[in-house]
């Protein structure tokens, strides 16, 4: 192998990469990123056993100069440290003694042993599948509007998935942790898939793939192969593991009617209920009262430290009085992915989840287990 | 008390002495902020017990109204979150019923239990002392370049401060934690002091005063009394302890000739050693070779990883070829407080300190003790 890159190219693409680099691997091959120099490309890969990330840079005439093409394997950590330390120039990287790669570039010259390309995990061959396209800023916004939802506790393994539901005319994206529920709903062109398919792919990949999805212009194509699925953005692409296990229904949540349903400008009752929380204890407990002449507050304490009182405006109010508990901060996260000027808050008595969708959207629906509290 | 202050300068406030607030405290009033309102102003002071910091708001007809005065000592961790969080508005602050105290803006209500202000540590007497001055820029860029060498392990306390010494002419920061050292002379106008002055510095603390020093235009009064120092500067001050003990000497390190001396590119020097050090091992032990012809590099190596190579170059040198090898990021530490474009390395063989100064001002000193290697 002989090729010639350039700093920026192939430090932006090891950084995009780099989150799929575990932190510490009981498997050897996986501190370390696979390079592949073919003659239209380098391909990079890094792997921690759930998810791939792999990143092409193509040839091309003065940037990327393939003059032999090879493959290996190279200690990651060291790999991204040098190139990131690197000046921007051009970068010679060399098998001369395999497996020991050169890395070169003006005045500096690093030798690094490299490791085995056959013992390096293979993609999953997604060749032949329904295949379903989404616009990359779309897909990243509906990720990020119901992946924080998902669990981070592996009590339950498969709730810290999010559920992926890819009908003829519709996509829906679903994540729980138990206590909480962001779902979101989106119709798709019936072109783009031909049959049914319900997956739960791990939330934190998810939300990995939407941070480092960068080109917001392109589309993102979504393939299904057994217990994998890939996600791939123009040279970019995300191969994630699939988690086994049923996933909660949201049908018998929602209701045909509510007791009490108000609107609220979201910015203002975010800040509000943000201020109100600094107070609650440590299980964040805050207290929401509509009063019966129509007027709301919001309200939390600490023992021994002090308390808190926010009376918060309403656009609109239908119902009972009300007294519910819920948890703060559960509600901010709520608030801080509703992609609304205004919410629609819907409640059933103070024991029963209290549903929450943008005013101007019902296809975004989030659920609130309330707190039991006096 | 009934003050108003607008958030904004409350903020300022609170976050310019925050650090001073301990993370955990087994005395309970200082995890409290002490809040003064007097005619001309708010003063909040927060002390972790080594160091003090104290930040006065004046009075101003709009900003800050002082309707009655009175002290508290507030729940510091509350006290910032709440006031981070509340709108750009004025907040009312009342002592209602003692010792609580109402924090209000808009439609938010705070209620926080306060503490006995009679308990909160007080500022030591620094009147009639003498007193020194620098300009604020000058100092801050004085303990940055000389700060960084202080130990960060207390096996010896007395090298986790900073040596200043006042003297009629002159004002010296030194700092050493056994391997490495820097120092730092400054000419100073002998109508500031009139005697002799020599105290060590928690490094901390300068660092963390040099950090939080924002008006650059204005000057720090520095003043000593007993085991205690003062830095003011404007409405912001600084109370630290002193440490006790016998801080290093310097003189025996410095020498009147040198077997070997090169002058290097600071900065092209620096990005060399930091790529280089890349590869070292964990101890950062890097190569410095000084070829008979002049040519000189930088080597590493990491068993079993992998090594790195560079050639630098040299602006100027005199005496013999040398190999020596050293900590490189204690190097790297070095070359980014040297505030020069060139750098002078002076060596007396490779077992004896390395003498680091700016090619062009001798008045700072740095010192590395080299590793003994093959």
């Amino acid at each position: 192998m002989l090729i010639k890159v350039s700093q920026p190219l192939l430090n932006n693409a090891l950084q995009q990469i780099a989150h799929a680099v575990p932190a510490k691997s009981l498997i050897p091959i996986l501190s370390g990123m696979k390079l592949e120099a073919e003659l239209d490309g380098i391909t990079l890969t890094a792997c921690n056993g759930d998810m791939m990330l792999k990143c092409k840079i193509p040839s091309s005439v003065n940037q990327v100069i393939i003059h032999e093409t090879g493959s290996t394997v190279i200690p990651a950590r060291y790999l991204i440290d040098i190139i990131r330390n690197l000046p921007v120039d051009l970068i010679t990287l060399t098998i001369d003694q395999n497996p020991r790669i050169s890395i070169q570039s003006g005045n500096a010259m690093f030798h690094l042993n490299g490791m085995d390309p056959e013992q390096f995990p293979q993609m999953a061959d997604f060749d032949n599948q329904d295949r379903v396209q989404f616009p990359n800023h779309l897909l990243k916004k509906w990720i990020k509007q119901v992946s924080f939802a998902a669990s981070s506790s592996e009590t339950r393994p498969v709730l810290t998935g999010v559920s992926c539901q890819f009908d003829r005319n519709e996509f829906k994206l679903l994540a729980t942790d138990g206590v909480r529920l962001a779902s979101r709903t989106a119709a798709v062109n019936q072109t783009f898939t031909e049959r049914h398919a319900h997956v739960i792919v791990p939330g934190k990949n998810l939300i990995n793939y939407a941070k480092i999805l960068n080109d917001e212009e392109d589309v993102t194509v979504v393939t299904i192969a057994g217990s994998r699925i890939l996600f791939k953005s123009n040279n970019f692409m995300m191969q994630s593991s699939l988690l086994e296990g049923t996933y909660p229904m949201i049908d018998k949540i929602t209701r045909n009617s509510y007791t009490t349903e108000m609107t609220v400008n979201s910015s203002r009752f975010m800040h509000a209920l943000e201020r109100v929380t600094l107070m609650a204890e440590k299980n964040n407990i805050v207290k929401l009262q509509l009063n019966p002449e129509n007027t709301a507050q919001l309200s939390s304490k600490t023992a021994e430290v002090g308390d808190a009182i926010e009376e918060f405006s309403l656009e609109e109010v239908h119902g009972d009085p009300l007294t519910i508990f819920f948890n703060g901060k559960y509600m901010i996260d709520i608030m801080r992915a509703v992609d609304s000027g205004q919410v629609l808050l819907r409640f059933s008595g103070k024991w029963n989840p209290i549903i929450v969708q943008p005013a101007d959207n019902l296809t975004a629906l989030y659920v609130l287990t309330p707190i039991r509290s006096n």
